[in-house]
């Protein structure tokens, strides 16, 4: 199963990669870019029969290892 | 207006960080992911009125900072 993991930042935590790119972009004239902000879109492909099982093992590998549960939030969308 | 950018790595091109995040979830026992790829999505809000003037805009930025032409490709999508 293809599995769609979408990683983004919380509002609330300041997000450096961001700012530095709005920065070149400044630096290159385009000042109307007002913000930035960098998330993460990870693709897997996922042995597995159930999707609902496939979901939570995803969930699962989130906490462990995709995510940063401190910074971030995750969505997973299984398809297929 | 809001700006979501999507960079994706050419298909043919390695992907490093997804071979690495993937021998780490086989390295805890998720042996049923069978590959992992990691894209970027990139939020911008851009001051303008015209939204063709900015998707150009942007697309100029993708071709200058934000992707790298010769490894990955970007979508660029404009709304409200």
């Amino acid at each position: 199963m293809k599995v769609t993991v979408e990683i983004t930042r919380r509002p609330e935590i300041a997000d450096p990669q961001g700012t530095t790119i709005q920065r070149a972009l400044h630096d290159l004239g385009h000042n109307e870019v007002m913000s930035v902000r960098v998330d993460r879109v990870i693709h897997l492909e996922v042995e597995g029969e159930d999707p609902n099982r496939v979901q939570a093992r995803v969930e699962e590998m989130c906490r462990q290892v995709l995510a940063n549960p401190v910074l971030e939030d995750f969505t997973v969308a299984v398809s297929e």
